[in-house]
Order: C-alpha cells, then structure tokens, then sequence
C-alpha cells in the first residue's frame, strides 16, 4: 500500500466569503507536491480594519513550503479569487495557469506590481489538461457572474477530485460556455473522490434562475423611461453589461461605460473573444452632446464604492454627466451583506435629485451567481461523488452544506482556514491544523491582522488620543509645565475650561508631588502620567483615551 | 381672515429612520406656540460615528424657542422616539405626555439622568384629550411592535392634523389594542387637514401581516426541538416576548429571560396591565438546575449587539449558561440594515458551536411593525385627509409615500429635517428652512455632528498618527534630535529600518538645514516638520498619517 496521500487545506475562503486559496498536495506526508487554486483577496472595512487597503490570506504555510509547490491554478477573474497573484507571486514563484479571459487580468495583476506577466499561462477548456507535479488538471467550463469560470478536475493518483470554483448552472449565461450537464456526467462518470463545492447560496431554498430570465426585464424597464437611464452592476458581470447595453441600443440609447473597472472589463472580453458583439459605446464626451433621453450610462459602483462612478453621479457629477429629476437609475445587483449603508445613501442621494431608482427588490433585475441549494444537490447527483467538502462560504454556510451532503448520503466535513484534510480514503480526515490569518496591505505594506496596528487605530477611533509631553532637566526636575495635546477628543467637557488646560493642570500638579525615584524612572513616571491624564478625561469628558507620553531629559 | 397659521417642522427622523423629534405650532408667524412630538435617539456606527456613545436630534432650535413650547407628547416607547426625553428635559423645561407604558419607560429616561419623574403625566387614550396651548391633543391606540403605540389627534383652530407615529394596521395584535377601522373612521368623519404618516415600509408591496400570525409557526418549531431552545426579539417587542414564553410553556420548558432589557420590559408591561398574562419564569441560577431540554431562554440582542445575552451566548457563556450541539437558535426578528455583519458573526459563531440557528429568512418567525404600501393605502382611504405629509423614512421612502399620495389625489411634499411646512392651507407650503443635525453624546459630553471631533477619529483609524517632538534652546537651537513616536503604523516600511527612526533622522536632517528664521517661527516650523514626517511616511509605508508636532521652548 503506498504511503502516499492526498490533502486539501484552505488557506482562505474556507470560513469566509473572499479571499479564496485552497492547496491541494499528493505525496508522502510532509513531503507532498503541491498546487494552489486561486489567491484572491477580501476588502476591509471601517469596523474591522479601518485605514486598510486590502485583505489577503495569510499564505506564510505555503511561502515556507514554495519549493513544493508546482503551480497555481485560477479558477475565475473575481478579486476574492485572482486579486492577490501579483502581491504574493515572487514570494511562491510558481507558474500560474488560468484560461484566457482569467489570463489576462491575472497578467494585469502582474504588472500592476512591476513583475513579468508571462508567468501567466493561457489554458484551454477540458479535455485539455495541465500536468502540475503528480496532478493532472483540467478546466471545466462552468457558469457563474463572470466569463470562463471553470471547475478543476483535479487528478491524481488517489483519485479524481473536482473543485467548483464559483459556479451556477446556467443553459442559458448569455455570454460563455452554457453549463452542460452531459459534460459533467462524462467526466464524473469512472468515479469522483472528492466534490470541493461553492456554498454560497446554500440557503436559497429554490433553484437558481439564468441569467438569460432578466434580459426582458430590464429591456421593458428601459424602453419605458422618459429620460436618461443608468444603470449599474458589477463590472466583470460581461453578460450583464451586455444584456443592459442592448436594452439601451434597443430603446434607441448610445451606450457610455463610466469608471475605469467597466471599459477595462468589457475590452478584456473583447481581446479574448469571449465576447463576440457588443453594442457601440460613445464617449463621455460625445455623450454630452447627445439628448439626454438617447443616453443609456452604465455606470461601475454597484455596491456603494464611495469613489466610484455611482457615487460620483449621486453626490453631483461623474466625467460632466449630471443625473436629474425623472432620470432612471437601476441596480441591476445585489447587496453584498455589509454594505447595504453605503448603498442606500447612494440611493437617498438620488432621491434627493429626483432620480427614479429601481432595484432588486422585485427580484426582476438580477440572478445570482451561485448555486441555491437545490441547484447544489443536483450538481452532486450528477457527480455523485464520494465525499463534498463545502469551501466558499462563511461557517454557517459550509455547515449547512455539510449537513445537505451528509443527508444525501455522503461524506462530507466543514474544513475552516487552516484544516488540512487527507482525503485518501473513504471519507475526508482531518490530519493536522495549519495557523492562518489574514495579512493586509495597509499603504505599500503588509501586516499581520494581529500585528496590533489595527488594533491602536480602532482605540483611537473609539476613545480618541491624548499626548502628553514632558521636559526634565538634568537633575530630573521638571522643566516648566505638562504639555497635552489632544486629538479626536470634545474640547471641553464638565469644568467648561479647555480639556486641554483641565489636564495640563492635573499632570503638572502630579510632576509638583512625584517624589525624585518616581522623576528618575521613565518608566513610573509615564505610567503615572498616563493614569492622571486618562482619569482626569474619564471625570471631565466621561471617556478614557489612549495615551501617549514623550519624556524628554535634558542631559 | 386671520394670520394664525399651523406650522409642522421635523427636527429629526425625516430623512432617517432614527431620532424622531417633530414640532407642530399653531400662531402668528414666529409667535407659535408649539407642542414637541417624540424625542428620541440613534445609534452611532464605526463609519460615520467611531467611540459616539449615542445620536441626538440638534435640538437648538426648540431650546432657543423653549419659551413658546407648551408641551412634549410621547407616541411610544421605543428608543428613537423617547430615548433623548432625559438628556434635553432639562434645557426643554416642558411637560411630558404619553400613555401609561410609554411614561414608564419615559420616567426611567428621567431617573437615568437623575431628574424628577414626575415631569412625565400618564395620559388615557382617546376620547381624552390634553390641552396645551392652542392644541387639544388625544391618543388613538395603533398597533405597533411595542405596546400602546398611539397616534395623536392633534387639532388646532386650523383644523384636525393626525400623526401616526409608528404603526401598522394589525387587528390582533396579541398584546395591546387591536386597529380599529370604526375608531379612526369615526375620528376622521369631520375632515382630517393632514395626515403625518410613518413611510418606513412604503417599498413593502404586500399588506403586512399580523403578530398573531408568527404564533403557531413559533409553537410548531419550540415543539420540535430535541434540545435548549434559545430565542431572540427586539425586548420592547412584549408581544414576541409573549408569543416565544408561550410557545415554550405549551412544550413544557421553563422560561428564563436572559438581559436586562428583556426583564424590564417585561416587568413595565405588567406593571403597567399592559400585560396580564406571562407564563413563570426562572431565574438563570435555577435554569441552571434544569434539563436543558426543558428550557427556553429569551435573550437580548437580536441585532449583533456586542454587549448582549446573544453575543455573550454565541461566543461562550451568559449567566452561567451555554449552548450546545444540537441546541436551536431563534431569531425572531429582522435585521435592521447596517447590522448583518454583526449578526452573521454571531450566527457564525453559534454555527461553530453547532447550535442549529433559525432565522426570518424564510419569512415565518417574524413581522414587521410597520404598515406596508397598501396598508398606508388602506390608512388614508380611511382617514381620507386634504394632504399626507410623510415622515420616519429615509429620503427614499419619503419621496415614494408623496409619489404614491399625490397618486391618490392627495397634496403631499417630502420635508426632511429642518423643513418648516406651513399646513394652514389647501396643500403643504414650505414656508422656512431651520438648520438642523445630529447632536452627539460622547462620554459625558454632547458635541456637534460637525465640530470635527469625530472627523479627527475617522481620519486617525483611516491613517494612523504620528507625534514629533522637537525641542529648541534659548536661542532656537535644537536641543538634542526630533523624537517620533506612531500609533496606528507598520512598525517598519520599505527601508526595513523601524518606522520611526526613518522619521527622526529625516527630521533632525530637516532641523539641521533650516534657517533660523523657520526656527524661531513655530507655525513655520511645525508645517515643515508636519510636511518632513507625512512624505517620509509616504516613501516608506505608503500613507501620510495624521501627525501632530509639539514644539518645546525652553525659555
């Protein structure tokens, strides 16, 4: 019987919805070659990691083990699953495999970092295959909200595994390859180990709708506006920018794309062919010239992005086009959990404008991406694999897939971040827990999330910050009085002078009676000084900041 | 003809579901005597309102006018319409109205701030009137998600005004008076001048349903379950509260509330006959002693909030009880939007314990406490008034409850905050535009929205905070090097050298350089260093922090 074994281990998306990468490995235990499928990344935010430019998973397990690593596999262009291979690509140094639409905004990826961009490999769709070590993997054409995602079939010597990617099963995508059940069942047909499987729309009790359902919807919504229309939806949503743009072309509009994301999207699906007719777009600033009713604006920003082109018509004016009373505005997209704030400002904005603003609320104007739950148990009946490890998804979701699979008969395991599973035999086995996190790109550079950085910008913005500065000559006797500064914090509070003034008094009274021990160590004297200045705010202002005391000795 | 005239100006909730506070006057122009309608809070957020403690209405319009206010009428007792009664009795000085619960809880707002509570008269519901000023002022039961919501009758010599409050048109309400078509008929028989109408759920498409329909669903789910049964809902909601205790005691488990809101709540209600009937229940300490699947708990919490029975249980313990494997969680409420992150954590968090949790995801544990679209129809053809004026809702729904009154035939206008409306007439004349905002309570102190306090804090967590310490001789020599302490920064950037001793030797290289004439200048000095240490912070992390430079003489 061989030693060797095959494991799974989520380094990101496993857990979470964002920041996908998920390592695989066939070998001798601890010696195991390895291939990673997707590197993506997770957006931060106010509550969470305030000031930081973006999240990725914490890939020091695979940094240290990059001399087994053979390649990186992208299952699909999304930020959470492509946005970090130019930020960790020279620190892993494998090649990276992707088809051609994925390809080409990984290279872009590349060289927004400066580095070479034929590392990216174009690959075709299966049967073709890439050997990567001892695997042997396959893209499977599957659909979902962006082209050319695909499933990998991954094989090796323990078996076939396939792993999703983000997927839906749409017949009818408008744009890429339709899902094609026959394929799938030809290629699950000689047996399937494992089924690594998207989780997402877990709860969603009924199956999923294509996205070829909300074309004549949006055409009668667009047809019957009187004035200009905008509308919004993710940028890399190629099928829906398409659907929306020959709504407009239909309805006698010229086509405007706003924001960088929309014309980057749609001419990478042109240079790949993916998308073969595209209605012609004009200019911004043919646009202006145009009557406002022959105007159709697809606009990027659907999830109130504050800088981008959705916001800026909102707040005023994006590249000279300005939105007015009985304009129509539609979020053809939903909103991502967390951001619903920042859409409805957006959207009271507008109403402010007397712009008509439709969304999802009727269900007419967008389909998901994913898989709703039955759409889940019929991909796994058409597979019919052994075991489904459920990965994409928050614990929740990865729970109820688990238990969805275990109903249906089979082995299945919620595997967070960090759990390496061996699936060699029969069902999967938890073998060893990795440690994980997240890293952020914070600036130019990156951090551990619990690297307390984070951390003392929460505090400041929570309890505001005090300084407090003092001199002491060479006798460490104090040189004139405390000096406080004070930033984020109510300039005055219950004595009705200056907080300022409150605390430079109260420390100074407290440097008058420190005994010369005290003066002498800069360690009691900061302690004290920071417990007088933070009591003295508790009993002013009824909060106590954070604290920063420079001691200066003159000597 | 006299020039009287009736006068309605939101000073908040319109143009936000938060902060209720609306003045009506009845006078000659700028001599009206007024009466205040609601008086409440919101709450802050990391976006917008980092370390806030609690949003208030910018009340100085009314203090300025506290001459001319005859009296403040409370509608009901939830937080955004009675939760600031303590914090401005005292600048305010007029008597507080409101029906026996609602004074309850309004007399507690008084105690909180250690004022008398017999500011607050319990008043009866219609036919009752209070008398204050030119107004005669009755309570009309409405039904609501908290009991004895009331709407005001409010009339004037200008004529009848009937504001809502909040509502929705529930004829079995479980706890509290039913709607009563015939009553509010009867009310409106002589002509309403202007309805002022909640708008929260003017985007709901179908009639709301009633309280009594959640019951049976509840009782089918508490009966099911093998093991401990916990369960959340808005406490306030002692309707819910009932309809979960009940559930529980018909499946033989005991009841235990878990927060102390919930007990409170509990107790107001019976203090007050609003309830007369509760099933017994436990104390935690005896919960304790109890087969756990003979128990319910009845827990605070349902929004995410950290502090609560909910967030204590998922992540491990409250009052000594814990949830397990195979226990169920029951979320009887909604989310309220800007909360889901807060939520799906906890929800994660007891998926991680396996705990199975039920949410209003499928739509049977929970109804809304406002009328929705036909039901705001179904109001104003009952009431059938000169002019609908919209209120509690953010700009969106405002604007889509005149949209759909004007669609009725009747005047309507959408005045947010700060809008002085002149009712006296046919339709709704905007006669005044009164500035308006949010005051905050930070700590113990109530500061503007806008006095950059809070912007200092948004923009340290954004981008951390650097201190430079400079000390200068008696003749504006520097005295030994500039010191730098950060906060909030990557301790090391792109010289992989510590942040800060980049700084100091940029800065002391810039102090050794300059003049003397920008040494003996502290505003020129300080903008020097400020500009040294943001770029050098550029260079080497990428971001320009917020920096605060301390200059010290010595003299």
């Amino acid at each position: 019987m061989s030693s060797d074994r095959l494991i799974y281990l989520p380094l990101g998306g496993a857990g979470e919805i964002g920041m996908n990468a998920y390592v695989y490995g066939y070998g001798p235990q601890g010696k195991e070659r390895l291939i990673l499928v997707d590197l993506g990344v997770t957006f931060s935010d106010m509550e969470t990691s305030p000031g930081v430019d973006l999240i990725f998973p914490d890939m020091s397990w695979l940094i240290a083990n990059k001399d087994r690593l053979d390649a990186i596999f992208i299952t699909h262009g999304h930020e959470d699953h492509v946005g970090a291979v130019g930020q960790f690509w020279e620190k892993l140094g494998a090649p990276v495999y992707a088809r051609a639409f994925t390809a080409n905004l990984a290279r872009h990826k590349m060289r927004d970092q400066g580095l070479p961009d034929d590392v990216v490999t174009t690959i075709g769709a299966w049967p073709e295959v890439t050997q990567a070590g001892p695997f042997s993997v396959g893209v499977l054409p599957m659909s979902h909200s962006i082209p050319e995602s695909g499933a990998l079939v991954i094989d090796s010597p323990a078996g076939r595994v396939i792993h999703t990617g983000d997927f839906k099963l749409d017949e009818t995508p408008i744009v890429g390859e339709p899902f094609d059940p026959d394929l799938w069942a030809s290629v699950s047909k000689n047996g399937v180990k494992a089924l690594v499987c998207d989780s997402t729309n877990v709860f969603s009790p009924h199956a999923g709708r294509s996205e070829a359902s909300v074309g004549p919807e949006i055409e009668k919504l667009v047809a019957a506006a009187p004035n200009m229309v905008a509308a919004t939806t993710f940028a890399s949503n190629v099928a829906r920018v398409k659907t929306l743009a020959e709504a407009g072309e239909r309805a006698g509009r010229s086509i405007c794309l706003m924001g960088r994301a929309m014309r980057r999207m749609i001419e990478a699906a042109i240079e790949t062919g993916v998308l073969d007719s595209f209605p012609k777009v004009v200019s911004p600033e043919d646009a202006r010239a145009l009557p406002r009713e022959n105007l159709m604006l697809l606009v990027t920003g659907s999830q109130g992005e504050r800088r981008a082109a959705t916001a800026q018509l909102a707040r005023g004016k994006h590249n000279g086009m300005t939105l007015k009373e009985g304009d129509l505005f539609l979020f053809s997209s939903k909103t991502i959990p967390g951001n619903e704030k920042g859409v409805f400002r957006i959207i009271n904005q507008l109403s402010e404008r007397g712009v008509d603003v439709v969304d999802d609320t009727g269900g007419l104007y967008h389909v998901s991406g994913h898989a709703n739950r039955p759409d889940l148990e019929r991909l796994q009946d058409i597979v019919n694999p052994d075991m489904v490890i459920p990965m994409h998804g928050e614990h929740r979701h990865l729970r109820e897939h688990a238990k969805l699979s275990e109903a249906k008969g089979r082995a299945s395991v919620v595997a967070v971040n960090g759990t390496m599973l061996d699936l060699t035999g029969a069902a999967p086995k938890v073998t060893e827990f990795v440690e994980t996190g997240r890293t952020y790109l914070d600036g130019t550079v990156k951090i551990g999330a619990l690297d307390g950085v984070v951390r003392d910008r929460i505090r400041m913005a929570l309890n505001g910050h005090v300084m407090v500065n003092v001199i002491l000559d060479e006798d460490d006797e104090p040189l004139g009085e405390a000096w406080v500064e004070v930033m984020g914090l109510p300039v005055q509070g219950s004595s009705n002078a200056p907080l300022a003034d409150i605390l430079e008094a109260d420390l100074t009274q407290f440097l008058g009676r420190a005994g010369a021990k005290t003066l002498a160590d800069d360690d009691k004297l900061e302690e004290g000084l920071r417990r007088i200045a933070r009591n003295s705010c508790k009993d002013e202002i009824g909060k106590k900041p954070e604290c920063t005391v420079i001691i200066s000795r003159l000597s």
